[in-house]
């Protein structure tokens, strides 16, 4: 059974490896309440993986350590137990599914761990890791369906109570359960008062499946930007304390995850992965009633791919109305580009790309399609761009 | 004359608008140095530009602020004032060039200020606010050339030897250098030891020529993606005090600043601005002599137009061999891409996007040209990839 005394152990034991990290005032979120993040994206190896993964190790015996560690991630829980073996100078081979971020690969390696890329996807990767164990008695460090993983996650709970003594609601990324299990346990052993609701998202909502059906639930598959929390069943040991700690859990879209992530940037300057910004996510699209209230979201990790950070960038942009493509029909002759641009000019928007496509179908063959992306201000301003190019006897295809 | 008395008077108000900015811990910028970030990026408005513009309309006197106030930026000293006159409870009026972003005319309106949209660049809104001062009487707050202002930037000093009492060395971005007059001016006063050193984009070095020819010197032209430092000229006062307070000036490329954004990105997790992150730039590329000292990089601002972000990304990726481009010239006929598309599986790279071009000019009628984007970890693995499909005769146009 897991201590509030145990807690504490880890938040001593971490000193020596995790930072106590900052809790960030966050303005333009939601104005209905009042948000902290807490920036568990500028812990080191950049989420809070380090602090369960360390304090494991940290209590292994010496007969444990001596046959070195092994885990299974295809992100995070990688990088976490890698720098925690490096810095308990205990050996540690992690297998990666191969289709993992390359970047997550390198900065695994760099910690000093042996990587074994394993073919397929993360249970392919999962099967590899328990053979090695077998063959090799090397110890096994669960991502989140142990009690001294789920005690040094539990420290963030510590530091959120002492950041913001009075704290209304706290809201948790949720994938295997072990981050939202430890920061309920502390938050509620020591203040009772303040909601822990947890966030997951739609694409992967086995905890909430799970509670439902009143047992750890499998889903049949998982699909999210928020790879971080993409974990098809959560553990026995966490879908209890969930259970028994955990005010609700909600879901977030797509979407709705990646405004968030573009809105971290563009007002708080922060990056954070798809799973790390669920929270932020549930808060400002009012997943929990939040009107009046001191709320902590828990930013749990800024690993992203630069890649799809690109792709959630352009998409966010899109949505917003913050950027328009439009498709029209041109007759191919000099100087019609020339008066698209002035109409588009006038309105105010800035011309990002255009691209001229003379093939495509259904277009005569004296006829040609112009695809162009601008700036724009709002929804309102790209509806203004249609009906200035309409009335000026544009086509557009879409 | 300034004195230490007035930025002391500086930080006592600034408690009313500003944050004291988290230093954070950088821990793989630079191997051989031990580097801390100043994070202005987080504080309010995304700038540090808050800092002077706020104390500035804070000395007015109670006739001065009857008259309002204006100002004429593209950027962070608009969102700056415009806060400041709002915390204040001062008309505003404030000049943006038309070809600004839109997010940051929007940003500024969001502070409750009168933009005046002028027609062209930087001069023609600073001679329209000119205009208008004239006109109106309004106090023109200047962005960097005004005592007060230096004051309430120099407050970041004040904040840097406390929080880091034994810094060596404190790298500063410079534009008009205001930023770095009332940053070494603190930092000198309390900490005489610890070395300034400012850095410029080599596209904007108006700083280092002017302190070469000994005065303050006008560039005929300014292009570097660091917008918040495309300054022609330095003020007498900020030039005065650069050179007397600041150890030396360097500059950093257009490359080495985005690889510097990207860096802080995948590493840090914080967003810079092209201005924001040439002192990490600077600190990366060794511009000055950083052996085993504590340096702190000031991190000036974070207001980085999204699309520019999303560029800096796709080129940092290139630059460091993380993503890359080939062009093949293949014949049109089924199974090529397939062919193609295994060599790279094989290689262990991720294709990002294919683009065919039928009609590509120099290609045979019966040819077409394929371009690949992949997902890449080094510049040996990519010529790696090359080598492979030149092996298996494709023709590798670029």
């Amino acid at each position: 059974m897991l201590t509030i005394d145990k807690v504490y152990d880890a938040s001593k034991v971490l000193k020596e490896v995790a930072l106590q990290t900052e809790i960030i005032h966050a303005a333009n979120i939601n104005p209905d309440c009042d948000i902290y993040l807490k920036t568990e994206n500028l812990q080191v190896t950049g989420s809070f993986k380090v602090r369960g993964a360390y304090y494991k190790i940290h209590n292994l015996t010496e007969e444990e350590r001596s046959h070195g560690v092994i885990a299974c991630s295809a992100g995070n829980h990688a990088q976490g137990v890698a720098l925690a073996a490096a810095k308990g100078s205990i050996d540690a081979v992690i297998c990666i599914p191969s289709g993992a971020p390359l970047s997550k690969v390198e900065a695994t390696r760099k910690y000093g761990a042996n990587v074994e890329l394993v073919e397929g996807v993360y249970d392919d990767a999962y099967r590899r890791a328990c053979e090695i164990q077998k063959e090799s008695g090397r110890i096994f460090i669960h991502p989140f369906n142990d009690e001294d993983v789920i005690a040094g996650q539990g420290t963030i709970g510590l530091e959120i109570v002492t950041q913001i003594p009075d704290v209304d609601v706290v809201l948790v990324p949720i994938g295997g359960g072990g981050l939202i299990s430890g920061v309920s346990f502390a938050v509620k052993s020591l203040y009772p008062k303040c909601k822990v609701y947890g966030v997951q998202a739609e694409g992967a909502p086995s905890m909430v499946r799970s509670l439902k059906s009143g047992e750890p639930t499998e889903l049949s598959g998982v699909s999210t930007v928020a790879d971080g929390i993409a974990v098809k069943k959560p553990g026995d040991l966490t879908f209890q304390m969930v259970h028994d700690y955990v005010d609700d859990v909600v879901t977030v879209s797509e979407d709705e995850i990646a405004t968030a992530i573009l809105t971290l940037i563009e007002r708080q300057k922060l990056i954070a992965e798809g799973a790390g910004a669920v929270a932020v996510a549930a808060a400002m699209f009012n997943k929990v009633d939040l009107k009046g209230k001191k709320v902590v979201c828990l930013i749990s990790g800024g690993n992203i791919d630069v890649n799809i950070l690109s792709r959630v960038i352009t998409r966010g942009l899109v949505k917003r109305g913050r950027s328009a493509s439009l498709t029209l029909s041109l007759t191919d002759k000099p100087g019609e580009l020339l008066k698209v641009s002035s109409i588009i000019a006038a309105t105010g928007a800035n011309i990002l790309g255009v691209n001229h496509n003379r093939s495509a179908l259904g277009t005569a063959i004296t006829a040609c399609e112009l695809e162009v992306s601008m700036e724009t201000r709002d929804h309102n301003h790209v509806a203004e761009i249609r009906k200035a190019l309409m009335e000026a006897g544009f086509q557009i295809v879409h």
